[in-house]
């Protein structure tokens, strides 16, 4: 039997951004996108701790060292005319998992959401990882979002699309 | 035929609140959710263009009259270390559909992607809304993102999940 934990939930600083980075390569590894990854140290420096923060990150600590992790940023709800938080990843160190260390980590991004008056809390998971989607259903409760079909531009499709803007109307 | 568009693009300001609210009732009417819609006035002006603005909007306009909007944020990717752009709402006039209104408007949202530094740019559709998914991939030319399902907390499901942060672990 794993000894008893002492779990405790800190926020991130710029100093973490090497433990960022270990999580973000962890989990792509496991969703098999390591080749995805181009984030560097300085990139979540840049983008988590510089003058616009676009996401926050929270660990989850046993004894004081960090043994899961939650990146989320908030969104917006038009008919709610106000944010929602939206949690990006949710990564658990392997030893870790199914302790109750990533229902822990996500209720307190939840308790986030409820503080900052956010109308709703919203995340994603792929539809191969059952296990993911079953403690999301019957342990978290949420909802399935079904009936929505999601798009992305990157890349080239992006940069193609943009350029179709300054042909198609000046902008004032 | 109708006359001959005088297309021009711009940024909403804090005076264009109750226009924002117009375009939100009138998509929520077309998604069949006009009871959802909790949005006003104030909330809009608090939430868009109070110290933290949560979105931003812009406005297509035919001779100076607004006759479509997008509304937009910034997600992050894990991936990419860098922001992304998400399309929250796309609103175009019943009477200017099928014009090419909706391109140019997300054209210009595409542009703000790329000027931003975005490593991506994001949206979903309702699933029965086979115009616009037929738009988004054969004109737009974006990756439809079959793979991932969506996941929601909100109201008491929000609220009572948030409350085990309390139960489970200190916050330090």
């Amino acid at each position: 039997m794993p000894p008893k934990m002492n779990l405790t939930v800190r926020a991130a600083t710029i100093e973490d951004c090497a433990l960022i980075h270990h999580f973000t390569t962890s989990l792509a590894e496991f969703e098999h996108a390591l080749d995805k990854v181009e984030a560097t140290v300085a990139s979540f420096q840049q983008t988590l701790f510089g003058p616009h923060p676009y996401a926050h990150v929270l660990f989850a600590c046993d004894n004081g060292t960090a043994v899961g992790m939650a990146l989320y940023f908030f969104n917006y709800s038009t008919w709610k005319g106000r944010p929602g938080l939206y949690l990006e990843d949710l990564v658990i160190a392997p030893e870790y998992r199914s302790r109750g260390v990533g229902t822990m980590l996500m209720s307190h991004v939840a308790r986030v959401a409820v503080e900052k008056g956010c109308g709703r809390m919203e995340w994603a998971a792929l539809d191969w990882n059952t296990p993911a989607i079953d403690f999301y259903v019957h342990k978290v409760k949420a909802r399935q979002m079904s009936e929505w079909v999601g798009f992305r531009l990157e890349n080239e499709t992006l940069t193609d699309f943009a350029a179709l803007a300054s042909a198609s109307a000046s902008s004032t």
